[in-house]
């Protein structure tokens, strides 16, 4: 296959979505982003093996909260609550994707559950007792990035 | 907030999301659907820290080839190369998920690299020379689920 070459070099500042050009999004544009969205993906590692659980979430001011139940795999996962969280959507072309690293923590005191059970999280058929997390940042990191960019290809060698 | 009382329990046969019921999806039927989407995100774990990469990939046979750059931050992180990745689609208030456990190796053959150029990934603007990364599965995982079941509320307390 005959390698593009490029005229003219897109912006990569860190270079992990080397696809097309990248815009680095504020804290603030990342966390309002996130707002708008309620369908994530939560990243946990136990024995230095990743796992991805999707779940739905809701911000509460600069965190997120989502809701699990009681023996979960994903709770007991929760033994290291070293996390890292995502969400993203695709608009057309174009997609924006903001990367929370932080801690989860089991909520436990009755006033934070009853806080957690008013955020707008969808409602569920609770077939296990509810047992809600928040993830507590310790980084938030957003970017805007295009999917397709049609490389500039040289004249067929 | 009145808890709901359920009439009717849903099917969650493992209970990672437990807001709705869950259909398992068949290791054929997850592979198709991950074909149909090209959009997923790779967790990978460096010293019990988990991190998340959004990322363009193609299916090649039972296996998820992408691209990375040189020097890139994922490109260091696969040195623990057992990887979970996510690929998922929401249509109206469902959505599939699947998740692809496995692991991650860069390729060095140039008839493997020949061959993961053709394969349909989107076109990039090559800011850096390509690496292409072959997912190997050691287990696949998919499943259907609902994310707003409406709870049969209890009469006010």
């Amino acid at each position: 296959m005959i390698r593009a070459r490029i005229e003219q070099r897109a912006k990569d500042r860190d270079g992990w979505t080397p696809q097309g050009p990248v815009v680095e999004l504020s804290a603030d544009h990342s966390w309002t982003l996130l707002g708008q969205a309620s369908f994530g993906r939560l990243a946990v590692s136990v024995d230095n093996q990743p796992a991805i659980f999707p779940l739905d979430y809701a911000c509460d001011g600069h965190s997120i909260l989502f809701r699990t139940a009681e023996g979960t795999k994903l709770r007991d996962l929760l033994r290291n609550n070293r996390v890292s969280f995502e969400a993203d959507k695709r608009v057309r072309d174009e997609s924006w994707s903001v990367i929370v690293e932080g801690t989860a923590d089991i909520l436990h005191d009755p006033f934070d559950i009853a806080d957690a059970e008013s955020a707008a999280l969808p409602e569920w058929v609770p077939t296990a007792p509810p047992v809600y997390v928040r993830i507590s940042p310790t980084s938030i990191h957003g970017r805007r990035f295009v999917h397709s960019v049609l490389a500039q290809r040289s004249p067929a060698l």
